[in-house]
C-alpha cells in the first residue's frame, strides 16, 4: 500500500469510525499518523486529529458553526491538488467510507486526475449504535437481513429508498441513516405501507461517544417521543425485533460522567492521556490543547549537562514529556544514554 | 469500560474486522493486549493470536480440520467459565459482532448469567470487500439503501430471506454474506423475481486478506463463473448498479504478492514485522514462529556486566529483542540507565 507515492502524491479514504476515537482501525490510525496532509470533516473525532504530529498539513472540509461544508466538488479539487504535490493524503471520513460516506465520488474523481486512490475501511455507525445498545441487528431469532437506509429527503438523491416495499419485507431490521430530519415522513411511509405500529425501534445520537443518549418506543410513538425527548443529529434510528432481543442493561453505573461534556485545556501532550480518562468514565471530551511543551533548542543547557557529566549529580524530571524531550535532546547532541553514568549508580540489587 | 472486573469478570465481544489485522479497531486490539483469556474462532486474523502476551489463555472455539467448530452452548458456557473465574476475557469474533456474528445470543446468555459484556464494533466485510474493490456501496448515483442478508439455507434461520421481494425493491444494493453455498438458489430467486439478468455483480472472496479474489459477472453469469473460477469460502456477494461506479484499477502492480501464501517460520519476536511486510506487498502470511526468544535468567551474566561498570568496554546487540530484554534486565536487577555510563562514551557533537 505504499508503493512510490513521493513522486506521484497518494490519496488515502479512510473511514474514522462512528465516533469514539478508539473505534478507527489500527491501519486507518497508522496512515493518520505517517501521512503529509488529512482532510477531515465535521464527524470525525477531533481527539485524531489534535493529536497529530505537527509537520502534517490540515484542512478541515465540514460544517463550521453557521457555514455549510465545502461543497464536495470543492473537497475534490483540494485532494488532488494535495496528491499533485507529491503528497500521501488522508482523506478522513466519519464511520465507514462505502455507507452513506461518498466514497464512490471522491474515489472516480481521484482516480479520473490519474491519483491512486485507496479505501480504508471503518466501523460504520449501525454496527456501533447496535453494539452500545446491547442488541445484534441480525440476531436469529428475528432478523435475517438488516436493510441500512438514509433518511435524507429525496432532493439529495437520484434514487430514494422505496420504504412502502421495504416495510412488506419481513423477518429483517431497518436501519435509517441522518434518521432524524425526515423521522415523521420515512415512519409515515412504513407505517401506511402496512408496518406494524408497535414493532420494537430505537433511536440513538452520537452513538459511541459521551454524548450518546437513546430512546426507545414503539414505531408509532417514535418521532414523537424523540421530539419530546430533543434528540439530536447525529442520530441513526432502527426499526424490527432485533432491538427487543436484548442483554440486561449490566453496564449501567459504569459511566458516571455519561452525557457530560469536558474541555480539556492541558498541555497538547497530555491532552490524550486526559481525554482518554474522561471516555472511560462515560463524558466526551472536546480537546482545547492551551499548551505546548516544545523540545528547547538551548545549546547552552546541553553544555551545562556536558560539565554534569564528569562530575556528577542529580536529574530532576517533573513529567513524562521532560523525560521524552531530554532523551531527544541527548541523542540530537550527539550523546546518548551512557552519559548518565555521570549520575551515581545506586546498585540496591 | 474497566470497573472492578477483578470480582466478577467481564466479557467483551470484539470484532476482529474482515481478516486483515491491521482493520481491527484500536480499543479491540488494545482490550486484547490487556485481557487475561481470550476464546475465537476460525475467521480471525492469526497475527493478531499469534503476537498475545504469554500471560494470555487462548482457547480456539472454531472448525478444526475435518471437525466442526464447538457448538454455541459449550461457546457460551466457556465463556461463562471464564468469567467466574474473575477474568477479564475478550471474545474474539471475525467481522463486526453485531452483523451475522451471533453476538447477540452470546450477550444474553452471559447477561442472563450475571455476567457483565460489552459489545466492541468492528469493521463488517462489505465494508471491506467495497473498499478493496473500488467502489462505494451506496454511491449516490446508484443506491440510496444497503441490504445485508445470509446466504445460509434456511434451517440456520428461524426467518428465510425474502429474495423475492427483495429483488423487488429498486436503487439499492444487495450484499449476500456467507454467499456460495447456495448461491444458485438466491440468484434463482432474485431472477424469477423480476430482477435484470444483466445487474452488475461481483463475488469477494475472503477480502482484505492476501486472499481476495473478485469475480465480477452479470447476476446471470455469476453463479456459473464462480464454480469456473473456484472461488471459495470465505466469501460475499454484491449485486446492484454502485458495483459499476468504480475508481480505475490503480492499485494494480502493487500487490507483487497476492494470492501468495507465505509461511513465516522466524522467532516469535520477529513475526509481526515480517508479516507486515509480506502484507504490505498483498501475500498472505501464515505466522508459524518456531523460535522464542525469551529472556534469559542469567544472575552471573549481571553478575559480570556489573564488573564491566568499573571497568567499561564495548557492548554488542544484535537485533531489538536484545536491547528489549538487556534493558528488561537491567531494571530487574534494581539497575538503570545510569550504569551504560561505563561503557565510554564519546562525544561527536
Amino acid at each position: 500500500m505504499t508503493s512510490d507515492y513521493k513522486k506521484h502524491g497518494i490519496v488515502y479514504l479512510v473511514g474514522a469510525g462512528p465516533g469514539h476515537p478508539g473505534l478507527i482501525t489500527r491501519l486507518g490510525y497508522d496512515l493518520l499518523q505517517q501521512c503529509d496532509a488529512i482532510a477531515y470533516d465535521a464527524l470525525t473525532p477531533m481527539e485524531l486529529i489534535v493529536s497529530l504530529p505537527e509537520r502534517i498539513e490540515r484542512h478541515y472540509v465540514g460544517k463550521r458553526a453557521g457555514k455549510h461544508s465545502l461543497p464536495q466538488s470543492q473537497i475534490n479539487e483540494l485532494l488532488v491538488k494535495l496528491a499533485q504535490r507529491g503528497l500521501k493524503v488522508v482523506r478522513l471520513k466519519g464511520g465507514d467510507p462505502s455507507i452513506f460516506g461518498r466514497s464512490g465520488e471522491e474515489a472516480e474523481h481521484l482516480s479520473n486526475a490519474g491519483i491512486p486512490v485507496v479505501i480504508v475501511p471503518g466501523v460504520t455507525s449501525a454496527s456501533a449504535a447496535s453494539a452500545m445498545s446491547g442488541f445484534s441487528l441480525t440476531n436469529r431469532r428475528a432478523a435475517s437481513w438488516v436493510l441500512l437506509g438514509t433518511g435524507h429527503g429525496a432532493e439529495n438523491l437520484s434514487i430514494p429508498v422505496p420504504w412502502n416495499r421495504v416495510a412488506a419485507l419481513a423477518g429483517g431490521t431497518i436501519v435509517i441513516y441522518m434518521g432524524l430530519a425526515k423521522l415523521d415522513q420515512v415512519v409515515g411511509q412504513l407505517l401506511s405501507a402496512g408496518m406494524d405500529p408497535a414493532t420494537p425501534a430505537i433511536a440513538v445520537q452520537a452513538a459511541s461517544t459521551g454524548l450518546q443518549r437513546s430512546i426507545e418506543a414503539p414505531l408509532l410513538k417514535l418521532t414523537e417521543e424523540c421530539g419530546r425527548q430533543r434528540l439530536k443529529p447525529p442520530a441513526l434510528v432502527v426499526i424490527g425485533k432485533a432491538v427487543r432481543c436484548r442483554a440486561n442493561e449490566t453496564r449501567t453505573g459504569m459511566n458516571p460522567l455519561a452525557g457530560k461534556t469536558v474541555l480539556v485545556t492541558s498541555a497538547l501532550q497530555e491532552t490524550g492521556n486526559i481525554c482518554q480518562m474522561l471516555r472511560e468514565k462515560g463524558a466526551e471530551p472536546i480537546p482545547h490543547p492551551t499548551v505546548v511543551r516544545r523540545q528547547a533548542d538551548d545549546t547552552a543547557g546541553w553544555e551545562r549537562f556536558a560539565k554534569l557529566v564528569e562530575g556528577g549529580g542529580w536529574c530532576w524530571f517533573m513529567n513524562k514529556t521532560e523525560v521524552g524531550c531530554f532523551f531527544a535532546g541527548l541523542f540530537v547532541h550527539g550523546l546518548d544514554v551512557r552519559s548518565l553514568g555521570c549520575f551515581k549508580p545506586e546498585y540496591n540489587s
